[in-house]
């Protein structure tokens, strides 16, 4: 994923001459806590958030070009990055935005911490059944069949709850990855359960052949 | 996790009859775009963002009771819930913050987005070698050796770029899991992969066994 597939393309952006009242009543509309400063060619010039507008308005400044911050202590992103670049920097410099920048340094989105929220979200979300269609493609020569039967007999020894194929392959019709992981106890449980029916699957296969 | 491990303990909150003007200079001081409305028992009675605030300003309001969300539209979360009832409510409401209540409807923190982007930025900092020493003890029969083998196989295959055992621990010690999946394609595929490790191991100590 890059940094562009996780950015607001409906950013709300402001110009350093617009006064300081007109750009909170906009934060306030479009429920924006930070706003990129943006000249005529798209450029960044400084950055607004809701703590330069209540300090502006306390001390009765009247444009933007006199509460925002400069330029240089903006953190960016790159378009072309990879998306991970904008969760470890909002992480470290605990930001709620980042301005996404293509190459001739134009602003192109705003990356927030609610996208990356959403983006997490949307992992914890997926359907386990889903995660299973995709690894029936990936592995060569695996059926169906042979993938439930072995979850299951995993389930059974990890859980001590005996569970049948047609139960498994029930289950996790509904159940999501997020409550996978909660399930198992761990991302290494679950993990280390993948690779368990991995050796179950060639062991009943030797079995068979050899029979 | 529960909802509680995944909050900041050191919330700022405010009163109702606090001045709009103070609050401003206290969000300014703390860069916090939100805050509960708490009484004198830790109850919650109200909720503040910066647009409630920066509105507050322009009207020349004076109190935050004046100024305040009122109480009915908050969305809190119970200090046992799941941490990722957070992660949904925050994604569902576009919340850039959420209180966390206990069994007497005190506020006892507040979960921030900025909170959750950090617990992801974990998960993905996770070094590659701790969920295979994980695995390792987690799957009965498995030697270091034999999961090495089995992985620079795999990797091998899915990359067409061979690599040995070795090299490939070598790889693991610095790579994370959020690298990981990158590197190859994506959760399912990562996934596949863990799979296939299993096969591999236990066909090789099936291959080993008949000789």
């Amino acid at each position: 994923m890059k940094a562009k597939e996780m950015m607001d393309k409906e950013f709300v952006y402001v110009s350093k001459n617009d006064t300081v009242v007109d750009v909170s009543i906009k934060m306030e509309e479009f429920k924006r806590f930070t706003a990129p400063v943006l000249d005529a060619d798209m450029k960044l010039v400084g950055w607004i958030t809701s703590f330069n507008i209540t300090k502006g308005l306390r001390e009765g400044k009247t444009l933007i070009s006199e509460v925002m911050d400069p330029v240089e202590n903006i953190v960016s992103i790159k378009e072309d990055e990879a998306a991970k670049n904008i969760v470890i920097e909002i992480s470290n410099h605990k930001l709620i935005s980042i301005p996404i920048i293509n190459d001739d340094n134009q602003v192109i989105g705003v990356s927030r911490s609610v996208d990356v929220v959403n983006a997490m979200s949307a992992l914890y979300d997926i359907k386990v059944v889903k995660i299973y269609e995709a690894m029936e493609k990936e592995i060569r020569g695996i059926t169906w069949e042979e993938l439930m039967e072995a979850s299951a007999k995993i389930s059974t020894r990890t859980t001590g709850v005996k569970i049948t194929a047609e139960e498994y392959e029930k289950n996790i019709q509904n159940a999501t990855f997020g409550e996978a992981i909660w399930a198992t106890g761990g991302l290494e449980k679950f993990f280390a359960g993948l690779i368990s029916v991995g050796e179950i699957v060639i062991a009943r296969k030797v079995g068979r052949a050899r029979r």
